[in-house]
């Protein structure tokens, strides 16, 4: 087996401290949480370390196993696949009556997760995903965050054309650059690039668009905002003012759609992965805020069960804006792996609205729904206009440079 | 890597089957819990196909870390050592609620847990266990069983005169063969055995024994009985009315002391593990039922960390009978791994009685303790009698054979 970043013991504790210090902000007497998987342990025991170094009270890591579901998938009773026991929604929200801390491991770990499972059963399982989930990330009294977790699986998945050893190198290597690992502080690195992010998320707000506006290959959508809601950065802060950023890698701004006024048609520009299934080519059309036509080259049944999920499922959540100069975006990966992807480009997202960019003069326009799946539609060929109130089109990302 | 009985699918299959079906007894739609480690993931898969061609509403397969639990014992704050989050105690609790069924599964992973800790922290942290298992398992609303997963770890620890291969290879033929999973029907083998088991048990009690003597090489232990008690074979039956095997392989027959008549001194006859060190050559002296003296040619620091726990910690819970018919003495191995040492002989545990055992005229004269640690006291060189109320001693085992 080949050594790469992720073997040795100095890139993974470097690695957790910026996680535990910065992006999750750790606070001392804190319980933390790592929701890790099977296959992720090394990382797993860093993040442990790191918490108690920084004065955690309790870590409790748990590991989802993928095969497990996979178990439940291909054997559980049709009548069983709809109903999840209380104590697993329970859990998360004693989490947040206890003000904990959060991780989250991402990056897939298995691959050939639904090989012949009947493709009618696999949308009704979106674990390790609970509904519980969403409550508590909208009441804001836990610091989380989702980071990427290298795997050997993963690594296969993303350079199919290297060997297992040489793929597994190179995604950690990638993974060590878009975390910016290599910085000489990557605490420093990412309170920079974020600040920058801060001050182009402030001009859009100030600039109070009607809607912003993707033209390309395939692509004529226009999507109308809330009027009185910000753009904002991927960072929060919870009820008792704990500041945490709940992604890293993170090089988005984003606002929050009008669920009634998106029109037009969208092409993604990067496959998307459900359930282990890759979704390629996938066209959506939207009609008065509905997504009216799910398309694609691959796996459209696997976005429809998604879409058909709810009301709001059909509808967006989400509009993001991703600059050129994030380093997700410049390696040209498709890293079949949303947290990487949706940083490489700009996106929109089905389904539940982020209650903390919803101004209070909006609040209940905001689109909810049990899904939040983001597509990325953005790129260098993609222009993004702002569409003032009275119709003006305004240049915001030309080539993938702010224009703005 | 060598091919052993537990690289084979089908050995994990029957033994999957025979745990979920016959020891856990897993009923139609019910909440499954596995209680798993990292590195037993080969054996949860199977278990939880099983459970659901079973019928199971729902696995919850959860992993403990040993390594996580290493970090903390490393680096954790002093003061935080002695306390635990509600959650993990509200969820236990909730298995209750849910008339759930469970499955844990024994054999270390970890043997080098210890290696570098300060040892005055390590009696601190008994984890997986919580003290919510002991009120779950004496509430008896969950039909639950504890049975081995052989690990490669495990393999080298039992069988350290052995290559690796090797050592995987004879640790797996070893519980084939104590599981009777080498029986034509190894359902129909354990109800034969737990038949024979429940005859002596019945013979035991009609005797109503005052106490149980065992002398051997540096043993002379009277263990005074409380006077209206059973004698038990491990088989418990919920207050639904579920029949379950809490341990698997079980080869005993125990019953429930009284903690305020212990009298002499005691030998253990195996290494007892505690926290991934193997504690040899324990020796317990006893008055007026307390554990007076602890010495130990190794580890007897850890023992004494324990019987320091609480007030019952030092007094007995427990004293169980095994006879030399059973599939795990006969093969003279010492497992380092309790659930299958008890089984091979008789012993003794310090800490909490099962309230099961106890009579409802005895009820409250019970032994109560956070601990429950078993010790192994008995074997071919080791004769047990039972003591009558007048003194009489009657032969129950000699050179391991009943005498009764």
């Amino acid at each position: 087996m080949s050594v790469s970043a992720f073997d040795d013991p100095a890139t993974l504790a470097r690695y957790a401290d910026l996680v535990v210090g910065f992006a999750a902000n750790v606070q001392d007497g804190q319980l933390v949480e790592i929701a890790s998987e099977t296959g992720k342990e090394a990382l797993t025991r860093a993040l442990a370390a790191s918490a108690y170094q920084h004065g955690a009270s309790y870590v409790d890591a748990t590991y989802f196993d993928p095969y497990v579901k996979r178990a439940r998938l291909l054997h559980a009773g049709e009548q069983t696949l709809d109903e999840l026991p209380a104590l697993l929604g329970e859990r998360v929200l004693a989490l947040g009556e206890a003000r904990a801390a959060r991780i989250a491991l991402a990056g897939p770990v298995a691959p050939d997760l639904l090989d012949g499972v009947d493709p009618r059963r696999t949308g009704r399982d979106r674990l390790p995903r609970l509904p519980e989930d969403r409550q508590l990330i909208d009441a804001c009294t836990t610091n989380w965050t989702v980071v990427p977790c290298p795997t050997r699986e993963w690594a296969q998945l993303v350079h199919p054309e290297l060997d297992a050893d040489a793929a597994w190198a190179r995604l950690c290597d990638q993974i060590v650059h878009v975390l910016r690992l290599d910085a000489p502080d990557p605490t420093a690195a990412w309170r920079e690039r974020q600040a920058q992010l801060a001050a182009v998320s402030t001009r859009l707000t100030a600039r109070r668009f009607d809607a912003v506006h993707f033209s390309g290959p395939g692509t004529d959508l226009r999507v109308g905002l809330l009027p009185r809601s910000p753009w904002l950065t991927v960072a929060f802060e919870t009820v008792d003012g704990i500041a945490h950023l709940p992604n890293l890698p993170s090089e988005e701004v984003y606002a929050t759609p009008d669920p009634a006024r998106v029109e037009g048609v969208v092409r993604a520009t990067k496959p998307l992965m459900l359930d282990g299934t890759a979704v390629e080519g996938l066209e959506l059309e939207f009609r008065d805020g509905r997504a009216v036509r799910v398309d694609a080259e691959r796996g459209a049944e696997l976005v429809r069960a998604q879409v058909a999920r709810d009301e709001g499922a059909a509808r967006l959540g989400e509009v993001a804006l991703v600059d050129g100069d994030g380093r997700v975006g410049a390696l040209e990966t498709v890293f079949l792996e949303i947290l990487l992807d949706e940083n490489a480009a700009s996106h929109v997202a089905l389904g539940a609205a982020y209650s903390v960019a919803v101004a209070a003069a909006d609040a209940g326009r905001e689109n909810s729904s049990a899904i939040h799946l983001d597509v990325v539609i953005g790129g260098p060929a993609v222009d993004v206009d702002g569409v003032e109130p009275g119709g003006a089109r305004v240049p915001l990302l030309r080539a993938g440079a702010w224009a703005l």
